[in-house]
This record gives C-alpha cells, sequence and structure tokens, in this order.
C-alpha cells in the first residue's frame, strides 16, 4: 500500500507553487512557476534514485529501473500546468501518485521485470497553449514536434521559446516505446461523488473539437451611429454563443458546448466592437453526434455572419476523436480496485487526458478518483485524502500487474 | 478667412503622433503619446504669441490677449486624446482650429476686446478613463477634482498618477469665468454628408447613461460539467448584450445602445466563464425615453441573473442629461455660416463633448463639418480639407461675434 500522507503532504507542497488565495492553484504551462514545479518534481525523484530525462517538447520522465532495462517501462503520470483558475489536484495527482508508487516499490525492496516511470507530459491544459494535451500528442505522433514548438500564446510567445527560457527544452527525442501507460486523475465530474463510490474505472475518453471564429463588423462611434447601420462584431458573437449552448442542450445526453474564451477589440465603451474573437469547445462521447454538433455550428455560424453582415473566420483548430482505453490496462484497473475492496464503476471521461493521446502508441488506462462537487478548473476544486490514496493504490497495483512478466 | 492649407498641415502633422498603418490615431489619454501632442500644441501656440496655462487636471489654454484683459476669454477647444481605433480629426480638429483661428487674427493684426483661448480638455473619450469629459466636467463643477484624478484605467492606474507622470497636472485651480465657448468637431454621424450640407449649427446633444456590470457564475471544467449544471457567466451576458441591442430597436427613432467592452474570467477555452464584467452606453435626445430605456435595462438584466442564478454587480456609472445649447451662440454659429454662403443645417449631437460640460457654466455652441460615412472611432475615419475650412471659418467668425463688444 501506498502512503496516504505522503502522498498528501507532496500535493500540498507543489500546491504552494502558483498557490492561489483562494486555495487554488494557478500554474500555467511554461511559465517560472512551471519551472520550478518541474525542478521540486526531479528532486523529489532523484532523491527517490530514478535517472530523469527532458524531451524536446520538454517532457520528463523519472526512471526507476528494473531487473530488465531493455524492456520497455511502464509509464505513470499527467501534467502539472493549471487553468489560470485552477486546483491543487487536476494534473498533479497523476504526477505525485506516480511518484508515490515508486517511494512505495522503494520502500518494500520490489524489484519489476520491466523498468517504472513516473512522467510529466507539458502543456496539457491547453489554456496558456491551444489546444490540450500538446505534448503527448507530439509523443504518440499526432503531431509534428514543430507544431507543438510552434504553439503561441495571446501574446504571440511559443512553447518552444518558452521551453528554452525555463531551460526544459530537453535533448531527446520526443516518442519511444511504452510497456503501458497508466494515468491517475480526479474525475472532474460529480458522478463518483454522487455515487458515493471510490474508484472510476476509465473505459472511454469523450471526442473533442475545438474552433476559433473572428467575427469583422466595423468599429464606429456609439453615439451618433444609428442602430440599423451598425456592424456590431459583439452582437453577432453574443448570438452564436447562444447558440453554441442550444447546440449542448439539443444533443443531451451528453454533449457539452462551451464559449470560454472571447476578446472584443477595440474594448472601448464608447465604440461599437469592430472585432471579436473566441473559441468553441464542444464535446461528445459518440463520434457521430460531435460530427452532427460539428455540422450544426457551422450552418448557424455562416446564418449569423451573413444576416448581419459580418466576416467571418471559422477553423476547427483540434479534433480529438473518442478514445477507447485499452481493454488490458482497464482490466488491471478493475480488478486492482476490485480486489482491495473498493468500491468501483466504470466510467467515461468527460476531459481530454494526455492518456488519450498516449493510447494511440501504448496500452493505456486510467484511474479516475472522485472531487467535491465534481468542480474543477476552479480554484475550490478539492479531493479527499483517502480517496487520492485509494487511487494511488489501485494505480500501484495496476502497474505491478503490468510490469511483472 | 482662415488658411485651410495651414489647418490641414497642422492636423496631419499631429495625426503622426500615435498615427497607425491603416491612417487612423491611436492616442489614448495620458500617455507618452498624449504628453508629446500637448508639448507640439504648447510649442505652437507660443510661436503664435501665446500664454499657456494648465490646470490641476491637465486642461491646457493658450491665451491671446484681448483689449481688455480683465475680461473673461472667449474659449475655443476640445480634446486630443483619441479612442485605441480613433481617427486624426476626432477632437484634434476642434483644437487645432482654434489655434487657426488664433494664427489667422495674428496675420490680420485683429485686435478683440475679449481674450481668447484655444485649449485641450483632459480625457474626453471616456475610452481609457471612463467616464467621457471628465475634466471639462471638473471644470464646470459636475465632477469634484477628487473625482477626476481618481478616475483608473483597467490597470488601475489613476489619471492624477498618469497626470504627473507626464507633466501636466498644472497648478491653476479648475474652473474661471467664460465669456463663450465653442467648439468645432467632425460630425460623426452621417447626416450633413447625406444631405450635401457643409456645416451643421449644433442646437442640442443627446443625453447618455453608462452602466458597469459583472456577472459571477462559477468557473468548471468545459468537459465534465453537465450543461443543466452550470452557471456560465457568458451565456448570461451574452443575452443582456442582446437585450441591451433589442431596448435600441424598442425606442426608435434616435435611441442608440451599445455594449463596447467586455472582459470574460478566467478567459480559458476549456473554462465555463465565472465571471464576466461588461459596460453599457446608451443615449437619447429626450430625456424621458431615457429614463424609460434605463427601467428596461435594469428589468431585463435583473430577470436574466436571476433566471441564470448568476450573480450581479449593476451600476450606472454616469448621466449625463440632454444639452440645449445657448441660443445666442448657436444664432452666431448660424449667422456665421449664412453670411460665408455655406449651406447649413440644425443638428443635434449623437456624441458627447466637452461643449456639453462647459454649456452649465459659459454660453456655448459647436460646429460641425461632415465626415466621411459618417464613420469614426475607426481608423477610417476621414474629412475634407474644404468641410474643415468651412467650419475654421465659421468658428472664427462666431468667436469675433463673442470676443467683440
Ligand atoms: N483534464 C483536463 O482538465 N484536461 C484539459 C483538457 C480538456 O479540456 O479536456
Ligand atoms: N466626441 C466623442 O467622440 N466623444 C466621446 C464621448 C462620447 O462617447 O460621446
Amino acid at each position: 500500500k501506498t502512503n496516504e500522507q505522503r502522498l498528501w503532504n507532496s500535493l500540498m507542497e507543489m500546491g504552494e507553487i502558483g498557490g492561489t488565495e483562494k486555495g487554488g492553484c494557478c500554474r500555467l504551462a511554461l511559465t517560472d512557476l512551471d519551472k520550478q514545479a518541474r525542478d521540486l518534481f526531479t528532486e523529489w525523484c532523484e532523491a527517490a534514485g530514478c535517472t530523469v530525462r527532458v524531451d524536446k517538447i520538454g517532457n520528463v520522465f523519472a526512471r526507476r529501473p528494473g531487473k530488465n532495462n531493455d524492456l520497455p517501462p511502464v509509464v505513470m503520470g499527467s501534467h502539472i500546468d493549471t487553468q489560470p483558475t485552477g486546483g491543487k489536484f487536476d494534473g498533479v495527482y497523476g504526477v505525485l501518485s506516480g511518484l508515490e508508487v515508486i517511494r512505495t516499490l522503494n520502500d518494500n525492496n520490489i524489484e519489476t521485470d520491466h523498468p517504472i516511470e513516473a512522467s510529466i507530459w507539458t502543456n496539457e491544459e491547453g489554456s496558456r497553449f491551444a489546444p490540450a494535451m500538446v505534448a503527448s500528442g507530439v509523443f504518440a505522433g499526432v503531431f509534428d514536434l514543430e507544431y507543438g514548438l510552434s504553439r503561441a500564446d495571446l501574446d504571440g510567445k511559443t512553447m518552444g521559446e518558452e521551453l528554452q527560457r525555463i531551460g526544459y527544452a530537453g535533448e531527446h527525442e520526443v516518442g519511444s516505446p511504452v510497456k503501458a501507460f497508466f494515468e491517475a486523475h480526479i474525475e472532474q465530474g460529480p458522478i463518483l461523488e454522487e455515487e458515493e463510490t471510490s474508484i472510476g474505472v476509465v473505459t472511454d475518453a469523450q471526442g473533442q473539437r475545438w474552433y476559433e471564429v473572428t467575427l469583422t463588423g466595423q468599429e464606429a462611434h456609439a453615439g451618433p451611429t444609428p442602430m440599423l447601420r451598425r456592424k456590431d462584431a459583439l452582437l453577432g458573437a453574443s448570438k452564436i454563443v447562444q447558440e453554441v449552448n442550444n447546440i449542448g442542450l439539443a444533443n443531451q445526453p451528453n454533449a457539452c458546448s462551451t464559449v470560454g474564451l472571447l476578446q472584443v477589440f477595440p474594448n472601448s465603451r464608447n465604440v461599437i466592437p469592430g472585432e471579436v474573437f473566441f473559441t468553441i469547445d464542444f464535446r461528445h462521447p459518440n463520434d457521430d453526434v460531435l460530427s452532427k454538433m460539428d455540422q450544426q455550428l457551422r450552418d448557424v455560424c455562416a446564418k449569423i455572419a451573413d444576416e448581419m453582415g459580418l466576416e467571418m473566420k471559422f477553423e476547427q483548430i483540434w479534433y480529438s476523436p473518442p478514445v477507447p482505453f485499452n481493454t488490458s490496462c482497464v482490466d488491471s484497473v478493475r480488478q486492482a480496485a476490485e480486489d482491495a475492496g473498493y468500491s468501483h464503476r466504470d466510467i467515461v471521461s468527460g476531459a481530454g487526458h494526455d492518456a488519450c493521446y498516449i493510447a494511440r502508441v501504448a496500452p493505456t488506462g486510467m484511474v479516475f478518483v472522485p472531487c467535491e462537487n465534481g468542480i474543477s478548473h476552479n480554484e475550490e476544486e478539492n479531493a479527499k485524502p483517502e480517496d487520492l490514496h485509494a487511487g494511488c493504490n489501485v494505480l500501484l497495483q495496476a502497474v505491478l500487474n503490468q510490469a511483472c512478466l
């Protein structure tokens, strides 16, 4: 069994890097805070006897040798970047429960056949740099390295530049054989908590489509410009925000649709907005429904832009299809929960995870634990030490199951 | 007659300070560019024999002595700050046509009884610091000096701090007797151009109400958070944007209603927006209709916030009632246009102007000239040299009419 208190203490110590007054964490990808958190993880892993390597997209791998180091490793991990209003568990729990598994193996002098690794994947959140899961995507060959390094934030700074700046542009090629990959994560939804279940055995992750839309009208004076002569880009955008919501509602159950980011130009009180840039996030576990939502969105955006005389640039910038996880890995997770006597249920992930991309190149599974009120991407995000501990124990057993011949 | 080419050249030279690639001007209030423009105006006025003084809110007055300098001055002027996407004429035309009048009086050795002044009023646009017309408002006693100096931009910098920083926190008390005030300005609306009329004799300005609204919902993950559990502040704001537009349409003719500024927090693609801050600008020439619009807005905002379970902070931050200009000054403008043989018509200003506040403490009139397609607060703002010249000639005659006993 893993050490509940040690895992909790590590989470709390790491959570101070970027910790906010409200008890959350703001540690955007490739900022100085991200560097500090990476440094601390590296220090802890080296103290646990691991060798740490960094690849060209900044992914960090801490290796505990196995009996046969020519065998591919069993890898655990997640991300340590957060949302601007993030919490202390989303992502970092998967990284530090990996470290806790390694510490526990050390405590018990357990030798595995395969080497074991705990990993950090760069820029999973997709908040500072879009899309999400960029670096696990490069690892899985979904994206080119150049694509990954050229992702830019709203100020135009690229991931490549920022990796250089914080000293995490590693020398290792991105991508290498993996025996199995496991990611422990808070659920980020309400199901486990409501059903008073400790472990979510993640069988699938829903699909996503992300869009960027720019509407261009005409800046003009809010006072002397008659209502019927206006080309108000914000009025158009606000209609699309409504329709995005309507499409989500029309495709229940399970559809989600969100406008999370919106910028107005010139953003002046007495100027009719000339340009609005905004993003759309669509999700559904069924790829056909996701395609239908895509078509509905394209139709309604074109209609609104046309009716209002606005120019529109509409781009789908990301498509991540629904992911079925590997049966053997899913079984390892379910069996581990069962053996430990934890209540568990199969569950579909509402969020994207690095595991979704790694699943393309290695057998992959995920372990979910409940979080308070199902809330994440919010400074109030919270989870119970005993649930985190249960998830970590399941991770340990699932890993052992795959790492021993 | 004033000198068309000299006026145009001055406008073009001043327009380079903050000049944009698209031919517009971005010279926000109390920035380094505003300082540069103030310095240039001061230099030009001193070269024209004027004495320049600055008051405690940064208003600049360049005085050409009259026969009797104990008499209150006839003052001309406007502002030199612009919108982020501003043009080369809005405001600065009223300042530099004042200077052109003084230069013309010098050329012709004309002595007036009253002294004559050309003026710059600080932060008229209300874009960097809200509300608009702050410093002419302080001059007119509508606002306290403390209120004016404490206006803050979105970064929290105050007008007082920024005046100090650029060296335009003058020592003169704000407010002094004025014989008459005249402001020349581009129309900023389509009427004069469409009617092929050179001069707008401004009889009134419409009333305005400005609001600030903050909607607070709950940040949550865009993926695993079911549609019906959301408190999406942007969805609420976008409904209000629609209703603001509907209120404008429902109060035609003449009503204008605009959401020009909107900020989303945390503004991340995969986070349901937890907070949205936005502004509303309402206008109508009839104060009763403006009050009716105000009530409609309050009702609809409360309803939407309530239905969506959002917290709302709603504040009217500015009310500027409709302004009737002084009959004697309006007559001076009309007579000057008539005498010079310019086509003219009476017109109501859709925009607010420093003249609206000065009208409370001195007889005040305004001269409008056409601008291209009625467009302003846009880098494409444009006006014809001959129209600007006509307006300047009308200004000269109206001023002489008031400045000679
Ligand atoms: N787990 C998580 O919050 N991932 C961010 C990517 C997404 O939006 O699904
Ligand atoms: N003239 C002008 O653009 N003034 C700005 C204040 C307003 O919004 O009316």
